[in-house]
């Protein structure tokens, strides 16, 4: 137990360190921390007498709200498994989400997606929710099974990738479920324990330099990591987290405004939309200590110096590492855009026998340390693959600079074998696209007699320009190693994609790929 | 595995992230991490071929070195205990330590006390260590037990408290040995995982608000662990760690110049002394961001802004807890002194019975989470007793304030139990130390018909100055809860002491003390 920390024993802290700190804005809802936890505890209770124990599911479908950090923390304290579903799905969607999770308990905002699919256990955010809640009982929450497991044997805590059984319990029990988008297949729900996602919070704690009171508007999508983990840091230091549905420039406006908010989640075109909105000056921006984008953002928040703010938020991550791997912001003045990985992890760049390639070689981003996730949700073959030789095999492509630094290359979707070299398309479609004729390219691999494979490169061409296929290959050759320089250029109209990345069963049967390794 | 990381992991980390940074100056030697990392490897091996496996111990007896951090992370590469000895020990308190802990091996630095007890696997720091270091092999240590005890079988990580074996592995397996200061009998070795050291350092990023780059002056003691915090937190940053053999106000001020130092082991009149040694300005010491003290040492220096040097560094903290448990700064306005908890731990204010006290209540700090120890070498008893009910019981007494921050009281050394209540010495203490005519004082427990003991305090006066009984008895009501104000009053020349604390034995006997609960 001592070295236990769930996101409910955080929670506890919070209540006795933090009795007037506001915890939550939602609207017209302001909880304090003693507030947050009593509505958790109540929230608890009435989970558990719907038959949620250790290892069950508790489902969220709708937009933010301070519902999903309840439920969330609620789960914590029961030892099982919430997840906020991306409620933007289509019903056939959803309904995979709905028979792969089996939730106990579905809480959701009605929607034409998911309407025809609620049934038992399905209660309504708003006012079913509140009467619901409150028909939970005060009393304290038993601890969950601590380090035992449901059977009531003790389990080693920490190292267990469970398969659909609550197999780790205490703060290495799963805790939150995070669908990850599939680059190729069905959608996988990353499991995270408490302790993951109390180490990635101390880490974006670190880079961030947050400080208690801060505060954190959640106007992305809490369904995404990429909105959670700021959720979960905010929370971790006793800040304040408001909660507004999704983004609309005015609204954030005015939150910023209204409750001193520190930070949002804001880029590219919305901080555009929030300068747009804000152009005369009627909300009070200055609260907000964020990155420099344009001199009249500059001019209405305040530049914020952190390395997180520094470093354009650079860095590699995905939710199977609870969010972000390296930071820019740990690397100032890098090679690699990557950065350096969180005090947190260890990274190690490895080819398909598990051995480490050497610096400037490309080579699969694998992980260990405190923030990786235990699994995918009822997936132990793809678990088994994914943790071989003990690091969890991130599936995207980078490498080492000189200087340490790591830069991400793409995702490792393909390798080609020529000459017994291994050639990640990933890294030679990089290659071709800083060629300023080259609009777009994707790289198959081919038979060949007398090196197995040959590097086959699929090559779009912007608009009005030309370049012959020996001048591609040259400037490929003078960016990577000679054996990964195209054998053969074929020049198309366009790349056939699947979702972001390139359709490669498509582009083998039109341009005669095959003789993978493995195939 | 893909959970862990102990501190080799994370040199192995800073070896291929930071192949330019100096991680290590001492003297003429300058070690990049990549160097770091061959010369523990070295180490370990050398260390491994003189016995030292998994769970034994290793001591330092000297000065502060570099090779105070190679045989810690040399230690931690074989899953081995380290432990920095006091040097300014006696050579009975030096041999009560070997006694106890019975390293195989021992590096020490020739001393009047150290002498006559060195004798087999005694290496001289300095040629002697150089020469050992250099004979171990450079290949690759192999990966210590991992999640399985020596035996072979898989035990829990995280949770068990050692006495003595190696009970626990992989990152929860003790690796640092402090002997903490008994303020009654013989000094304990606090043991200190690898999870606790990283999650501890995480909390001093976090507050410090430290990035790479940081460079850390090693001046203080390292078998302390105020020193011994920082050269971690910095090592875990990927920054610098300067060390020097102890204070020397030229030697430090130089050193700050010559190695652009962020932080130094400063406080008192050690920054007196810099100051009055670099009046002239012989030194640049801008680099040097830190806490705010006079006029001239803020001229000299960079007043840092971070909660740490914001706070004037308050908190409460001991070895058992990694360093510090709450800080100050992250309470900015805070009632109580102590601050609040790291975002790593909780924090109880419990009574004998193991229930938490009420806001405003005395109680024993009690504490769980991701930096706190992981029980005293061999002393069974002591570590189920500082264990129970599942919370470390740190020994001190504090108070929750209505802001829910922390005030730190003093050591919990004795109850009384007075009318079913209990009564803390130290906490009357203190409140009769607030009257302006008290030097000092005491409080014992009587024998006492009606209430089984009555509260007696034991007053030293100022130097011409007056008080009465009726006084003082009124003095303390006004302070504290009535059950807790003396019954009796009796002046003295002066309280026996032992060490910092009364000697309670002495005043018992002396002024009539007795029917202690337990007793």
């Amino acid at each position: 137990m001592i070295h236990q920390l769930t996101l409910s024993d955080v929670l506890a802290e919070h209540a006795r360190s933090r009795p007037q700190v506001t915890a939550v804005v939602d609207g017209e809802v302001r909880l304090t921390y003693p507030e947050l936890d009593e509505r958790v505890t109540r929230l608890a209770n009435a989970l558990a007498a719907r038959g949620v124990t250790a290892g069950e599911r508790v489902l969220w479908l709708g937009r933010n709200a301070h519902a999903v950090l309840e439920l969330l923390l609620a789960s914590s304290r029961l030892g099982a498994i919430f997840c906020p579903a991306n409620w933007r799905q289509s019903a056939d969607e959803l309904a995979f989400v709905l028979d792969d999770l089996a939730p106990k308990v579905v809480v959701w905002e009605r929607s034409e997606a998911a309407a025809p699919l609620s049934g038992d256990g399905w209660i309504l955010a708003g006012a079913d929710y509140e009467a619901f809640l409150a028909g939970g009982s005060a009393e304290a929450v038993p601890e969950p099974t601590g380090d035992t497991a449901p059977g009531g044997d003790t389990v080693p805590a920490g190292d267990t990738v469970p398969g659909g059984d609550a197999a780790s319990a205490g703060d290495a029990a799963p805790v939150l479920a995070l669908y990850t988008a599939a680059f190729d297949g069905r959608p996988n729900a990353a499991l995270l324990s408490s302790a993951a996602l109390v180490a990635h919070s101390a880490s974006l704690l670190v880079v961030r330099q947050m400080e208690p009171g801060f505060t954190f508007l959640n106007n992305g999508p809490l369904f995404h990591v990429g909105t959670m983990m700021f959720c979960l840091a905010t929370f971790q230091i006793g800040g304040t987290n408001v909660f507004t549905p999704a983004f609309d420039a005015e609204e954030v406006c005015r939150l910023i405004d209204a409750e001193k908010v520190t930070q949002a989640f804001l880029f590219g075109q919305m901080i555009d939309a929030v300068v747009a909105t804000n152009a005369g000056g009627k909300y009070d921006l200055s609260s907000l200590r964020f990155i420099s984008h344009s001199d009249e953002w500059d001019a209405m928040t305040t530049v914020d110096d952190s390395p997180w703010c520094r470093s354009k938020m650079g860095g590699y991550g995905q939710t199977e590492v609870g969010g972000m791997l390296t930071f820019l912001g740990l690397a100032p003045g890098a090679a690699g855009f990557a950065g350096r990985p969180s005090p947190l992890v260890q990274v190690r760049l490895l080819d398909d026998s598990g051995a480490e390639v050497p610096p400037g070689e490309a080579g699969e981003i694998c992980a260990r340390g405190k923030s990786i996730f235990s699994g995918y949700f009822n997936r132990p073959e793809l678990n088994a693959a994914r943790t071989r030789g003990g690091w969890h095999h991130t599936g995207d492509l980078g490498r080492r600079e000189p200087d340490g630094t790591i830069t991400f290359i793409g995702p490792r979707l393909r390798m080609i074998k020529s000459g017994n070299e291994n050639v990640y398309p990933a890294e030679v479609e990089r290659a071709l696209k800083i060629h300023p004729a080259v609009a777009d390219a994707a790289v198959i691999g081919v038979p060949d007699e007398r090196w197995h494979q040959a590097v086959k490169a699929v090559v779009v061409l912007r608009d009005g320009q030309a370049a012959s296929e020996e001048e591609i290959v040259e400037h490929v050759k003078g960016t990577l190693a000679s054996y990964k320089k195209p054998r053969h250029v074929v020049f198309a109209e366009s790349i056939p994609k699947k979702g972001f990345t390139p359709d490669y069963d498509a582009l083998d049967a039109a341009h005669g790929g095959g003789n993978y390794p493995g195939s």
